[in-house]
């Protein structure tokens, strides 16, 4: 089986910026060779207060998702803040591969970083 | 035997721009040291269709192959579309190592990203 | 216990540029689940010189914490040094995840990295 | 011990791009706490003609050597070309830790990307 059920990003944030179509974001991007359909609950940790909880999303069999953090709402109508560093859990019921990538347009050209999660 | 026969990545995404003699594309590069040339293939998979199959490669001992994704054909004719997000699997009869890095030209600058493959 | 207690860093280098608001800099980035607070000593290794110790932080559970590195300041009173290569070791005496970013204002436009420490 | 014998990168390339004091170049940056110093080789890979042997560098105790690869001339007075894609392995007597990063300067702005070697 390829994967595993638990990963882990300690470097998150997302910036404010907007630059024509292009809006600072980060994408937990998810690929699901395990047979079923992989349900996926993200959790978000900051530096100075509680975790936020209840971040879903689904990824079929022999799909990818790029779950793009500045459109998830959580069970409670939260989003994600800007401007406030994160990290961020996975949890998958089934096996996926996990690589966080980042966006940021803060200045008027643009950086790109990725790394596979832990 | 260094290296292993499968490897994974999660965020891919080639967007359609060019800028001078810069197109914006994404290399899977393998390195083969398992003595015998390696036959590779490699299928893309998307967040909302099938996956695309039949791509093929080959590495040969003690050679790198840096595989342009925007260059490939698969056995149907068919290339990777642009400004679509995938993943891909990378399975080869030999052990290798896979990294993937992205050049990004959407922004009068570019960007560059790369991880080591899972 | 997701996480380790060891963890490593290569390529680590601050320049001495600043831009606006922004200041090159790398963050060493600490996401803890283990339950109990973390306690991490960092360890800075250079090319031509004798390591420098004494910088500590902490983590406490399901906290992160993204350590700038141009804002430590050791036991002797003593800061990392701009415009020098060096490494880090991450020890902590609980069990985290540690990533590192390094983002660098040489240019008018900036550029980003990072990868999952080993 | 911390680290490990052999490390492979699988995309490098280095542009002859110039910009003002930046040359665009990869660095691969070793750190050793093994207790004794390293003795390092490296062996570069190419897409279309044989390795190129006999490049060493150390890297002692303590110590962190961030090897620029622009800068290396082999046993037999040849350099790393550059426009040309390549792969690598290091190969170190004591265990060490390796990172690849890549500094481009081809556009008037730059791109950084780095990765813990595999």
């Amino acid at each position: 089986m390829l994967g595993k059920n638990t990963w882990l990003i300690a470097d998150g944030y997302m910036s404010d910026t907007v630059k024509g179509e292009f809006v600072s974001h980060e994408a937990v991007c998810v690929l699901n060779l395990s047979g079923e359909t992989a349900h996926i609950d993200l959790t978000l940790y900051f530096e100075d207060c509680e975790p936020l909880h209840g971040f879903h999303a689904t990824c079929d069999h022999e799909r990818t998702n790029h779950i793009r953090l500045d459109k998830q709402v959580n069970d409670e109508g939260k989003t994600i803040p800007r401007n406030k560093p994160y990290a961020i859990l996975v949890e998958s019921d089934r096996p996926i591969v996990v690589q966080c990538s980042r966006l940021d347009v803060s200045q008027p050209e643009y950086a790109l970083m990725t790394t596979i999660a832990y």
